[in-house]
């Protein structure tokens, strides 16, 4: 008998979906304009991205698409590309330049399965396919509402957004940041891509602009929630239940907001964090049940 | 008195035109949705940006946009989205796990600069930069036409161009590729970028998918003249440097058309291919004017 909770169950089902959809585009089939796919690329792209993840940011696609009506099959795709996006920052993060990590969830990280600058290419090269799955035919929603995505996206992932919180992550390890520093690291390194994944299900559905605003909000409570908790799991756990290594933060000097304010506080603002999200989403009564239940799980996962 | 020929000197205004851009989007003022942007990380971005680049691949874009009378702000945002992507993949192509260059157009590349991990993220900001600045509602363009360019432009940059184009220069490192093989090789890493060029101006103005067409066709012909060039100019400097350039190109691998025809047929088919881009732009009239005197450019470049 499974005693797995029932979100949980829900989650892997959506993973295993995206998995699916990822793997059939990143087939050897090319599209208009394409020219061909180099199989070691190709291979390398799918090593990145085809690792057995959460997939946390896609259900978040999902789950704000399916509060407002959102074709699903469409958000399936935005998800997908978003989770392009994810991966890219994790295959670059783990250079030997970067992070310099050999593991990724128990696998060689693409550097060490192919090559650094296969690597590089394999990255590159996800977060370019992001934008065409998006702006592609077969994702089936108005012009318009692609461009905003699109738009969205690139600013959650760039220099205002994450690529520009990785920035401040490694300038972290010349000079430490104050507490509004490691604020607005964490808001950009991994807050950007879960607000735009609540968001997104809004733009999806072309909902008003109060409702954007309310997943957006949404979002950046979970993300908060999310990094309160990875400081706590880097703090508290051990490396066989991460399937990463732990305790890195504190051996390279990064200051977290658990390190400045300690376990307890840690805890209550968890809390406190998951109890404005279900008020954000209060508008919409028994349809954002799952939504809720993301918060709550992230705010308590343990791996 | 100068004596630059009138088409250099267009060419020269237009590339400071798309620097005085460039170095504005590239500011500190964040636009809506960014978060801030890093202070070193915009630098190195710069860097790899604003380095006095002859600029031909916006020139293409601006130069085919007038051909159908698109708007010329517009065009220009396209243009210096286009100019991003190259950048960036000159900056990736540079690091030490790639080309391995400490200097490009004399000044040190961005990892030189700044360092490896820096240069990685500058590259991938740019290039989540160049999707911003397209779908952004400073291009005032129909939704429609932005959504065409971002598919046209991340699949000519990504694995089933440019960037597989990068994949199989790698891979030929490795093994030798025959003919086929470099003209697929150089037709993405490349051509792909140069197609693109010449094809917005058509997208830009929403012209007819026989226009489309022909200027697709145009810029696959002076994107294989592009390469030739370069192979000749290659093998010139060769001659000047006693072979030893030619040693290292023999040393990774890299065949080249002119290595496998010589310089007499490369000539010949630089003639051609102007001839047939020529002809291509004929229905224009004197409007493909400058169009095809870059072709000419191109073909009969010297650096």
């Amino acid at each position: 008998m499974s005693t797995t909770p029932p979100f949980e169950t829900l989650l892997q089902t959506e993973a295993k979906e995206i998995e699916t959809l990822l793997d059939r585009l990143l087939s050897v089939d090319v599209t208009a304009d394409e020219i061909t796919r180099p199989e070691r690329l190709r291979l390398a792209m799918r090593h990145g991205v085809l690792n057995g993840g959460k997939r946390l940011r896609p259900f978040l696609v999902l789950q704000s698409a399916a509060l407002f009506d959102a074709p699903r099959a469409s958000a399936l795709r935005v998800a997908a590309a978003l989770e392009c996006v994810h991966c890219y920052s994790l295959v670059h993060d783990d250079l030997p330049a970067m992070d310099d990590d050999d593991l990724r969830r128990g696998q060689p990280t693409v550097h060490r399965a192919f090559d650094e600058a296969t690597a590089i290419l394999a990255g590159d090269s996800l977060l370019t396919f992001a934008f065409d799955v998006i702006a592609s035919p077969d994702t089936a929603l108005d012009a318009a509402v692609k461009v905003e995505l699109v738009l969205t996206l690139s600013r959650a992932s760039g220099i205002g957004g994450m690529a520009g919180g990785q920035m401040l992550d490694l300038d972290a390890e010349r000079e430490s940041p104050d507490e509004a520093g490691i604020i607005r690291l964490q808001a950009m390194k991994t807050g950007a891509l879960i607000r735009f994944a609540t968001e997104a299900g809004a733009i999806l559905a072309g909902a008003s602009d109060d409702d954007r605003k309310r997943l957006r909000l949404f979002g950046e409570k979970i993300g908060l929630a999310f990094q309160l908790a990875d400081d706590l799991l880097d703090l508290t756990a051990d490396a066989a239940t991460l399937g990463k290594a732990t305790q890195k933060d504190a051996a390279r000097g990064k200051g977290t907001l658990v390190a400045l304010h300690g376990e307890d506080w840690a805890r209550e603002s968890l809390t406190r964090l998951v109890s404005e999200a279900d008020d954000l989403l209060a508008p919409y009564g028994e349809k954002a049940g799952i939504l809720k239940q993301a918060a709550a799980f992230v705010a308590s996962r343990r791996n």
